[in-house]
């Protein structure tokens, strides 16, 4: 063995692990010595099997005590990842991991901070970013003349799973292994390279609909948008109902750039992709759609790819901040999703949770961590989303947006009139904006004496409150309001009277 | 000129016009024999451009009063468009109608209502309807050996318009004239693209994301879902900032159809589709794509089938139902989308008011209707939006799914244990269910009589209410509690404090 073939073991004995097998045979600079399985018989039917000569072990921390094992590749359920990653990291391993990395952003978190606490490289094992493809596609992208700006970015990932006796055994969808379900296993990818066309910026904010989940809430069809900086957008599909489909598409002013198979290429030896561009003729009769560039990318194994740059950085090391920077940004975007589904609450700004009090610190050499993770199993999706709320950027509205179910109500208004005194200390105003007005209690010192006929009003997070079926507005201890230091500019409208729309109760079937 | 040839009137001169212009010198059974203009040296240079030996009329008005005209093409912009259908209704014309049809739905109720009343047929210009590939396809959705039962849908329609100085002048972005934006004028082909798809099923629900709006609130990117019974689902993207795109693809189980030109065929004499069917190869190396079926349908005009169609209909006096249906099947979708869009509430029920006591009654031969409707320039999306805004079906959430944002709750629990009185005629009781527990003020006797260590209750319509930024629920006046007539079943989990999370308050930044 030279001194440059890396030494790789694996934990786990999924079938995506003989995948890797393939690569860690097909690759330059590395070797596979290790495979451990919880059944010793698997892993010696495996090696058997897949990479002849390797040692094999009958539990996953007897591969990690194994000096010789310099990487491990971790393809386990996602809801156990947890555990193993910090494991191999406390014993000094780098760690290629499968996806959705963990079952929550925290873990996701604790995860990238052990492996970069231990000097190891984290990376997740989404191979098309390596694929010489990837680079081209780039190219082209980059092409202004050609392409314009990317302004969007369009794909989907679906697999027919089967019927759902068959989804309730199968572990993409048990809620404690796999949380995030199809959004995990596939849109991990849609989401990926999302962020990958628009150069891994964060997101301003996601939106994602569940529009099939198991009877436990793990979602198994779902439609998600990204919505970046200056108007540019993504939106993806994915599911484990639909026949396997995997293409992605970017979109500039000019062109499209379309590949069919961007999660794994559809031939071993070459890989395509191209750019269209569609247009009108004479009286609209056709929509013609020219092809303007077509590449086909040969002898390119991405799966390859991946093993040998893992090996390249634990050769050199030189570790790369790149690989666990965007599987966090990842893992955040799919996060603030199910945020976004759960609780159908639209747009959501995808963060990490600053204010987070681990109960438990990530090691950092410092135990044995022997005994089972207390945090490994828990992450829920539904957890998550749990954690993920938080307070969003005050979004300002406008008077005729608001309706019985408004809260957090943000409003620029000007003082049309004060209708009368709703008792001792309190009051009712009319204020408005350009798009209508509505009646305002104000109560206590603090809010009357603000309401003055033609005084321009900032408002925050007012809520409604229903009066016999009517909408009016109220400030409230939760809420704000303040005299506005510059004067607004709008005309109120005087016609539309929000307050005047009488609504019903939701009917009590 | 035969018997059998219709004679056709054309209101407006926009571009559109002259693909119609088209369309009647071919068509078998139809000629044009009017158009009109509020120009009339315009329709003039139309007439000479596209169907010599017309009459040219300088107001729309005159086109309506002559007797020759059998059906009338109706262009113009969709805030326009309600006066027009109108008042050709009243003077017994067909119409071939633009879309969207109208400015919102309410609206669209009157056109097709007055047509009916009138007698005459109601059409919108929705061409791939009648293209010989929807035949093919439908057949090909029909093979349920080779497809299976189709579950999604994905579509996209997407035009560079310019950039935004652009915008400002141009109508399809105009609130008054185009309120819909992208959702009207290129949303309506995918929406109507998946209701066929699933056979014209009304969906269950739509959800909708405006991804970019002009300052004016017209929608210009967006990405919109429709949920249809068994979990089937519909997915599609507009944008007016996007290369020219037209793709649809149905999907199954097994195969996916795909169509690069849905809207208007990319060649004006072959229309292709085509049919594939992905698979895994060993060790997950590839993910195959296989083409079964790849169709190319020869020398069919749409446009000049719809021309013939509806001329078949003016000959034989036979009105057809189905057009009329689904032009404000297709309708009643968007606007369901505008308000999901606009009001943040995620899904939103697709259906007609029918408490709707329109001002002005559709005129069904009654009046001369000469003078402005009234409501012919009025309806923008957010009026629309503010109609859609019904009580929706009661939706039964769980305890761990509740916030501080949340109200209308719905649940089933069961009394874990009385806390404590909170004051007179109040107490405080602990309720769960299967995914938490949360503390519940009961107030009144109607309340408190019903909380009973182990009972199980139907909690309606109950709202949060945040007690130093702790989440406890209230029922209050606009909400009911009963005691359930069933036991319900499951085991409340007694670990997960809902009302222990402590919440931030928006930050007034």
């Amino acid at each position: 063995m030279a001194e440059s073939t890396v030494r790789w073991g694996i934990i786990g004995t999924a079938g995506i692990a003989e995948k890797v097998s393939v690569a860690l045979a097909e690759a330059s600079n590395a070797t596979c010595v290790a495979v451990a399985s919880r059944d010793k018989d698997k892993a010696e039917k495996f090696i058997a099997d897949n990479c002849p000569g390797a040692r094999a072990y009958g539990s996953y921390q007897e591969l990690l005590d194994d000096d010789e094992v310099q990487v491990v590749y971790i393809p386990l359920p996602t809801g156990l990842r947890l555990e193993w990653v910090l494991k191999a990291a406390e014993k000094k391993k780098h760690v290629l991991c499968e996806k959705p990395i963990a079952a929550n952003l925290g873990d996701a978190r604790k995860m990238v901070d052990a492996c970069q606490a231990a000097g190891v490289q984290f990376m997740d094992n989404t191979m098309f970013l390596l694929h010489e493809r990837t680079t081209a596609m780039r190219a082209v992208l980059d092409d202004e003349e050609l392409f314009g700006t990317p302004n969007h970015v369009i794909s989907t990932f679906s697999l027919p799973l089967g019927n759902f006796d068959f989804f309730k055994d199968n572990i993409r969808l048990n809620r404690n292994m796999e949380p995030y379900g199809a959004l995990g296993d596939l849109g991990w990818y849609c989401a990926r390279f999302s962020l990958w066309a628009f150069r891994y910026e964060d997101p301003e904010s996601v939106s994602c609909e569940f529009l099939e989940e198991t009877s436990d809430g793990v979602p198994v069809t779902l439609a998600a948008n990204l919505m970046f900086k200056g108007g540019r957008t993504a939106s993806f599909t994915c599911s484990f109902k639909q026949a396997w489909r995997q293409w992605a598409e970017v979109v500039g002013p000019k062109c499209a750039l379309r590949v069919e198979d961007f999660v794994i290429p559809a031939e071993i030896n070459v890989s395509k992709f191209t750019v269209t561009r569609g247009s009108v003729s004479a009286k609209a009769l056709t929509f013609p759609n020219e092809v303007v560039k077509e590449e086909a990318i040969k002898g390119c194994q991405q799966h390859t790819k991946v093993v040998e740059k893992l090996s390249d950085i634990a050769i050199s090391g030189n570790l790369e901040e790149f690989w666990p920077k965007v599987a966090i940004q990842t893992q955040m975007v799919l996060s603030a999703m199910v945020t976004s589904a759960r609780r159908q609450t639209g747009w959501v700004q995808p963060r990490e949770r600053t204010k987070a009090k681990p109960k438990e610190e990530a090691p950092k050499g410092k135990g044995k961590g022997k005994g089972k993770s207390k945090n490994g199993e828990k992450g829920t999706a539904s957890e998550e989303a749990e954690k993920q709320f938080l307070p969003k950027k005050p979004h300002f509205t406008r008077v005729g947006a608001i309706n019985p179910g408004s809260s957090g109500v943000n409003l620029e208004v000007k003082v049309l009139s004060i209708q009368k005194a709703a008792g001792e200390d309190s009051l009712i105003a009319i204020v408005g904006d350009a798009s209508g007005f509505i009646k305002l209690i104000a109560q206590g010192e603090a809010e009357t004496s603000k309401m003055k006929e033609g005084a321009d009003l900032v408002i925050r997070n007012a809520s409604v409150k229903m009066m016999k079926g009517f909408v009016h507005l109220q400030v409230g201890k939760w809420g704000k309001v303040e005299t506005s230091k510059e004067e607004f500019n709008f005309v109120p409208n005087e016609k539309t009277n929000i307050s005047d729309t009488e609504y019903e109760l939701v009917p009590n079937k």
